[in-house]
């Protein structure tokens, strides 16, 4: 499979992980979500991430995961998340996801790195483990990491590290990092994709501000691709109808923690996966909750058709 | 000046603090302000609150402020924010507003908090040093403090401190601590007014769970004032309409830091303060910011009326 | 082997991972390293701990380090560290180094844990993925997990969980917390070993306060335990004259980080491991951090002849 | 009084504050201290500090404890802490104590400062904050502040501004730290006053790699003092002598945050204040507290005499 490049745009969708009711992996589930989110527009799939309840498997489960996905996605680059404690744990898993197919690897940094001089250091040090060649993707997400990384920082990473060909955005507030790195670029730096995360709560103006599209798992994809296709067209109003119809739900799915047993009901309820259940420890939501929700689905519903 | 209780309901805006763009406090945008406030619908006012700048204040200037605004709220009740480091700074804010007539003080934890005990040690601790009979507003806000609090750290609170007679509100995820707040209440403990911040990202579904209204400084009070009467009312559908509306400029002008100086660019827009200068070390917005800024504004106007 | 019990004490060495300069783990010292450890006086051993490098290791790897030291220790207990981000990885671990013949797993908390009812939970799920009986030591060291454990916390987790039979007890200030697990006991709650860690810094007070002993990995462990001993006879002077004359170095070990490069120094020049190296990224002490170790060392030995 | 400069060396002790049992500020004992401090060879005072419980303090009440310090202490310089959320407590307390006659300020950096852009840029707006000309201390204390400053932003605050004329270093670990900086200069960087605070844990290595001298609490400064003239000859086994008879007691009075109490134990048996009481929330050390320190006093008084 081609491997990911500095021009890759459009829609990674963070794929969940899909289980059945008593914590093992669902594997028929895992092979429906992944046609799920072909179908519904993504241009690429992101494997293994926080969303994707990594952190729960065993690391024979993540192979096995991964390996599915990978060939089930076809032509579809697949981005893995192998982020760890340690180097050789990144090593060990990056070379099998690369064996496989994967377009590239996720990285994201460990979270008692402080200072600018550790992060860089860091990534260099984890571009060495994933491989010679391999693609990197640095998700720079300080609300889950507690690691701040400033636009100088990852300037020195794209300038000292050709490896990386990707930024995970979602600091927050980050609008004004996406300007600060297209205008490093535009006084020479070399140019690097950048696909938003974050639930894609900020999409049509990062978008604005010059990011090549969405890396998130909103439960609605084609909301994603919709938006980032009529952003890349031009088509800034129509792009941000549609994006606010879905805002109230994307609002709630946002949620730290809690976003996901939400975001799993949904895809549950649209079919993607056969149970919304979560790996132990974790829960199926509330009933208030599927009241929440359940509303705004009915009013995005009704919203989506005067829209039409 | 009427004492807050633990009745209090509606909207309690979270006042800015005006500057002029040297940096010195606008005493007559003070003025201005205060009583745009309650134009707007507020049903109380909270000052020198983190979006109020307190910490930017002198002590004497904090005691300014206060006085200033109390006088003009006239019957409206006023909570001040008396957060300090140390206990012997709480007790001489406390006793200075309370004097003036303010209605009572809110109170965040301090950052070094982690265990249930420290932080119900803490604020019995906080409570005597507000003074006897002086009504506390517990601010929950873990993305801000670092401090977590348990649904049960808070019950202890409200069973132990009689002077505590409020909760601002802003967890995130938060909606479950209110489902829970108010069934220990249904079970026999004491009732407390649940006001929410968060900027009202969440304020339907939190009027929903049981909140008395918002705690919040959001640009445009009147949304906030309408979301909560409706959603008193039993109109949750109007509610949410209205709510939606404003939803994509709630969203921009929440996130963290970066926010105030949309909050103000707008209120400033709006005539509620001279300028929108934040004080040192502050900035106004940049012209990106700005350009979305009014996108966002000009795009509510239109929505505000297809809705009528 | 036999299982850890509540009546566990006198020194457990946390033992180093010994890696040849090229990174890869250094078989033979593994060996040697464990005979150094018993001869010195180990009461038991502690393996795939923090300063075991166990991060940096691979799955394949920490099965293989625990099998031969497991093998090589014979009758003498080994606890194995389990510490994961996910529940999976403890089950599987922990089952296999079970099987091997390990006396029992330790299990620091996820550094996400806040609330008191948070680390009851999290004990409470990962007793059960260590699965039904297996002996599991908490350990409580916040500064490096930044996980605050009340003693009420503790005394929840030993009612609750009689699984847990061991404390590592490392959190600073610690004092008090000894002295009121130990009171908990005389009141009625069941009595749980507590070996402190630290690098023994505090080990003749902790000893007072109650301790059974010690369970960190200064690369002098007959210190250890001729403290230990001579505290449990009750020659307290006897104690302290030994500690204090190894305290320079002590202190000098525990710098975080920093202290495990020495550490491998030391254990290289005493010829327990061929090599100091430490697996990257982690280097080589430098020559000013030399020449400050050799000379302790210089002074230790006078000292030591002259307290004979 | 002369102004503080990059000259400074020598023992500048970190001042407690003397309450009486009920709170209040004992300004009787604030003279006494002075003058213990004076007595036992202190060439500096600084106050207002952490260890000073500044944060308890009101404004008002730190600057009456830093009017009667300045009088009493001389010509002995005096350094006033005057770290606050924000800019403009430091601009009216750093002011304030410079027309009382203070050497300089020292300023700790605040907890939410992360990426070296924001530490350089918030010490160039807080030197303004405290005045043109005014000479500024830099605390490097991560344990206690949460920021940590990496070598070269050191270097970046020295080079960019000339204010700054000492370093308060307590980094851990922290000595390579100060051959960094010392490489720095005599490399052409502009030589700064490195003084060293953890309670002088790790002095005699400090002096050697450059430092000169210490900045701390100790409640026996004579120690302090006699080390640092001893490493400044160049004795460094006297030096290392003394240090370690007092190192079982440094090591017990640097406990974070219990250690304070066990300082103001040994001062107020030492005659220099008239109460060990610590203002509220702090508590007077446990009888086992006592019993060991104590223990550890009388062992000290042995071993002086040993070494005499």
């Amino acid at each position: 499979m081609a491997l990911l490049t500095e021009d890759a745009r459009g829609v990674f969708v963070i794929s969940v992980t899909p289980f059945h009711p008593d914590g093992s992996i669902d594997v028929e589930s895992l092979d429906r979500v992944t046609d799920f989110y072909i179908e519904k527009g993504a241009t690429g799939l992101t494997i293994l991430g926080m969303m994707g309840e990594a952190p729960k498997l065993t690391q024979a489960e993540s192979r096995a995961v991964a390996e599915r996905v990978i060939a089930r996605a076809g032509d579809l680059p697949v981005v893995v998340g192998v982020s760890a404690p340690g180097l050789a744990a990144i090593t060990e898993l990056s070379a099998a996801v690369m064996d496989m197919g994967a377009a590239g690897v996720m990285i994201a940094p460990p979270g008692g790195l402080r200072t600018d001089a550790q992060i860089t250091g860091y990534y260099a040090q984890a571009c060495a483990a994933a491989g010679d060649g391999v693609p990197v993707v640095v998700q720079d997400f300080p609300l889950a990491t507690g690691v701040s990384m400033d636009v100088s920082v990852l300037n020195r990473i794209v300038a000292d590290l050709p490896q990386v060909v990707m930024l995970k955005h979602e600091d927050w507030p980050g609008l004004p990092k996406i300007t600060a790195l297209r205008r490093a670029e535009a006084a020479g730096q070399r140019r690097i994709s950048i696909l938003c995360g974050n639930g894609g709560i900020f999409l049509p103006e990062e978008m604005g501000r010059g990011a090549d599209g969405a890396m998130t798992g909103f439960a609605f994809p084609e909301m994603l691709r919709q938006v980032v296709d009529l952003c890349a067209a031009g088509d800034m109003d129509r792009a941000q109808d549609i994006f606010d119809a879905y805002l109230p739900l994307v609002r709630y799915e946002q949620q730290p923690g809690a976003g996901l047993a939400v975001r799993k009901y949904v895809l549950a309820k649209r079919g993607a996966i056969a149970s919304a259940a979560l790996r132990h420890p974790g829960a199926l939501p509330a009933p208030e909750t599927v009241a929440e929700v359940e509303r705004l689905l009915a009013r995005l519903d009704t919203r989506l058709k005067e829209l039409d």
